[in-house]
């Protein structure tokens, strides 16, 4: 795993109030958990008013939590006066999102100047399981705020 | 445009039923406008609990309508007795995604027994204006059920 | 299909100029028979030298000639003094490459001044019959030169 | 990292006669350099003749050999009756292609019945410097021969 040192000393209090104006993440009961230089996690509680036509997360709304936590952990190496937004992301559904609760990973691969590259990944959780449910690969951008 | 005919005589009506099953498309009031061979639009209103940082939808609402039609749109073309997954997606973000309401529309590129491909994309619409603001190509499976 | 008007008005001969320099293009054979605003064919002859295991072309490859088309068509509506490097792309493979020859066509969906969003597709040509290959969705980049 | 444990005890020499049917592979002097349950190398020396127009490797020839690479990963744990295809993948570019030899490195991450699900990354090799210029996740599927 890849050390970074964020730019701005303040990145965890901005990249919590950045999580806390993502107004869709209270209306789905998400919660940030940890904050580390270029990662990021997302607890999301299973609800059944959230589910597909088969119980399970909606596979839009696994993405919701790991496009957060990617876009987050990217803007923790970000300047302080930028904000962050996605260009673009691909996601592979390796299991039905079926548990307790859903842990988002974001991690950041390679940090740029505008681009962000970051890998993330899904896991569901089942009392003790763990099961991998989704694999992002995504695109970052910094913009002028 | 390709033309596609449905196996199943009854798809609209199962189309219709499959949506209706998926909570969070009721959570977030989303309707299906459409249902058409290979072809299915789903209107989501604009809510401020549904944004990001910025007061735009998340991309991941934005990702879970047109996932929600491209997945559909496969199932139209489905067997009866078959039951439709997301395999995986890529979404690129055009615009932020400011509107009135946003239209998905989902269209298969080519069927298949196991695995379907899609192009979907997503439209705010804001008075008159019409802006595409996220583009989607996806690959659907049917499932036994 | 939308209309865009090129900023620089020889972008037909700085577009085959950059494709003149692709050593790999001239390598496999390929040719580029159409600059338009906003798109680019280029065709590729089969040959025995560039194939996968079963005998069609390989993906790499396929992937190479839209790549290129939709690089290029990128570059017909950037300033004459930028250059065009890929970001990213996301390909699915719809048939075997199994033809005479392949005609990849990319075209720009969304313009930007540093990013530009394109989608491409690849035809295996078998003598009468045309028959989609691969569906591509795809972010370039202007780059200062 | 997960153990993974080939159904097929003779997955190497499979993977490896796999690999030699690959002409393009052969055309380009690629060569495998490693094959382990789930994980698969390959490394491309760096030639004029492969190149875009900035002089560095095309994308989609490091695609290419990332692609085998993942491919055959899959096919590590696949029957010994089976063939295998690219359903379909994504590249992010982090850095030019610019290196004396490309060493593309596929795992795979699930692994399934039908679909695997895999990540790859090509690094660029210039003296002793190692950098990351590609990151794909990809779907293959398991084919019948």
């Amino acid at each position: 795993m890849q050390q970074f040192e964020p730019v701005d000393q303040d990145y965890v209090a901005r990249v919590r109030y950045g999580f806390s104006l993502q107004n869709l993440m209270t209306t789905i009961d998400a919660r940030m958990t940890e904050v580390l230089p270029g990662e990021v996690h997302i607890e999301l509680p299973f609800s059944p008013k959230l589910t597909q036509q088969h119980g399970y997360i909606h596979a839009g709304l696994i993405t919701s939590i790991v496009d957060s936590a990617c876009g987050f952990a990217a803007y923790t190496l970000m300047l302080g006066s930028s904000g962050v937004l996605t260009v673009e992301y691909k996601v592979n559904f390796l299991s039905p999102a079926k548990g307790d609760k859903f842990l988002a990973v974001g991690r950041v691969i390679k940090p740029g100047r505008t681009l962000t590259i970051c890998n993330g990944e899904v896991s569901a959780i089942d009392g003790k399981d763990h099961k991998l449910v989704a694999l992002m690969q995504a695109t970052m951008t910094a913009v002028s705020t």
